[in-house]
């Protein structure tokens, strides 16, 4: 056998706690092209190893029903293999502030439930065929059970933080779910519109994913009953790591290195989403480049060479190069919030995470 | 002008509310066609009217976002008409309970934002195209935005109930809305399949419809902070009510009467919905019968005529007339759980509001 990374590690664990659970889990695939920046990853992880552990047994008993699709559905994205950063961030921001006690386990799942759902909606309301590599859930069962079932881990992710019984963390968490779910709604306006400005751009990435990360990350601090300070500095970090994340997510859609390690690229360009890779790229083109991002991305008329010419355009104007760049200056943002803690173990993991959300795009 | 029906007025109320906010109200028409039964559900408005005038204001405030489509989506399906029975269950069962304070009107709003939800959700799981006689938000929208402003109204909710900042509430009310999921899951499970029985057809019922009526029920006994037993006796009305009311529903998809007022019918049996109607009949009916409705239902064959042929099966096997029979029973397990109250206005009213929901089958 191989070595494992510590985070595959966590995977396989999963996969048979969901086994045992009679769902058909996805045998995780351990990616033999794993990068430098995949080592902050991992060493997060081996932190809190324990506490993912527990997150992940959580997740699995927690979706758990009579009605078998639920957990079958669930399982498929729950086992597809995401990074878990989002609950990630509370086990270690609990463990930055010092917390001994065990609230964060069921928070850290609740967040995951929060953004497992908001995944499940995701992929119908871009009638995605894939997700995380492997055929999403509306393709496998259908729009209805996602739809459905993503309410259904909506719910449960709500039952789960009245069992903690914090109000400040139900008011932090509900408070999130509906900026997301504005911020979707945001998006979807903004789709196939080319006039979307920078700035709108940057409000729709930081309701639909640095919310959840903000959210996520200041929830470590509540548990921990740390003054508002340090819960407000793991916010800035946590909306300002989600902000670059994001920002990354969208060149690696566009990116040829992606291209190269066969990872699908051009999905936003097909829905017509107009990211910042997009909008910096129009907005230095010249009026012929304009008309091009125009057929493609609003009319949605599109040909064999348009993806790679929206390519080659970016490159024109150093457009997913200065997307990285933006995604610095939000890395650094974030990178400064955690200042007013002492060093240790865990906040120099934090710290390595804002990296490796960058690096993916190298 | 002609005279109009209290809650007739409260629906204008709310168009005026709704076109203050710049949305663009569906004028409600007004049934010339009233029948007795509604009298009930007046009678129940009118004791409750100040109140109901509040949530009607509250729902508009909070369906607020500065992403526009939001209230706009939003608003066409609450200025639609519904008859806002669950909100008024909370606000007649605090009056019932004695309550004097306002925590009630927060309360049954977010019990409406919790069903508007899952009517959005439903909307787009159906494919329906009408909602109470209008243009379903899917329609007119697409499913894209009824996903993302349902889960909105859904975030919406918790926030109300944060503020309100009943951990009891949190706890009924999240458990509610996971039970709801699960219920419209196993409904869709249930869909074109000819062997459920009336049992797996009852869960699917007091999950996705009685699960709500009794939470919003007994809600009015919690904010009054009374004893065990009158929250558990509100329980067991909202319950029961909610069972007659769906199977009520059910009946009503394939009556004749609906038919002769030019309401539509034969929703359910076009998508191939197993209710107790068809239960009934195909549990009844000949080896010709059963392969009839295997065609109609599970191959979703149906050719001109079969409605109408559905339609005298039922009647030949008396099915739509046991159902009322069974919702009967229900009414009646209803109405004796009220018995611990003692007499007044509002319990005379919420006893009236359980015929109400039976005789809108006659």
């Amino acid at each position: 056998m191989p070595p494992l990374h510590r985070h595959s590690l966590i995977y396989i664990v999963l996969s048979e706690v969901i086994r045992e659970n009679e769902i058909v889990a996805t045998v995780v695939q351990l990616d033999k092209r794993r990068r430098e920046s995949d080592k902050a990853l991992d060493a997060l992880v081996s932190l809190v190893e324990d506490d993912l552990k527990a997150v992940n047994h959580t997740i699995v008993e927690r979706m758990h029903s009579p009605v078998a699709l639920i957990p079958q559905l669930a399982g498929h994205i729950v086992a597809a293999g995401g990074k878990r950063i989002r609950p990630l961030l509370t086990l270690a921001a609990a463990q930055l502030c010092g917390y001994t006690g065990n609230r964060h386990i069921k928070l850290a799942s609740c967040v995951e439930f929060i953004h497992t759902a908001t995944l499940l909606h995701d992929d119908v309301v871009d009638e995605s065929a894939l997700r995380r590599g492997q055929s999403s859930a509306n393709a496998l069962w259908g729009n209805q059970p996602s739809v459905l079932v993503g309410d259904f881990l909506f719910s449960r992710a709500f039952e789960l933080m009245v069992e903690d019984g914090s109000l400040k963390v139900l008011s932090i968490l509900s408070r999130a779910s509906s900026v997301i779910a504005e911020g979707e709604v945001h998006q979807l306006i903004t789709t196939n519109d080319t006039d979307t400005s920078e700035a709108q751009y940057l409000e729709v990435v930081q309701s639909k994913t640095a919310e959840l990360f903000a959210a996520a990350s200041r929830i470590g601090a509540i548990v921990a009953n740390r003054p508002e300070v340090e819960e407000e500095a793991l916010q800035v970090y946590g909306v300002n790591l989600g902000t670059a994340f994001q920002l990354i997510d969208d060149v690696l859609d566009y990116s040829a290195k992606q291209q190269e390690l066969g990872k699908t690229i051009g999905d936003d360009f097909r829905e017509g989403k107009i990211t910042l890779p997009v909008i910096l790229a129009f907005r230095r083109g010249e009026a012929t480049e304009r008309v091009f991002w125009q057929r493609c991305l609003e009319d949605l008329d599109q040909q064999d060479g348009d993806l790679d010419r929206a390519m080659d355009y970016m490159t024109k104007h150093g457009s997913l190069a200065d997307c990285i760049n933006r995604a610095h200056h939000f890395g650094d943002v974030a990178r400064d919030a955690l200042g007013i803690f002492p060093e240790s173990d865990v906040k120099t993991a934090l710290l390595g995470i804002i990296d490796f959300c960058i690096e993916r795009a190298y």
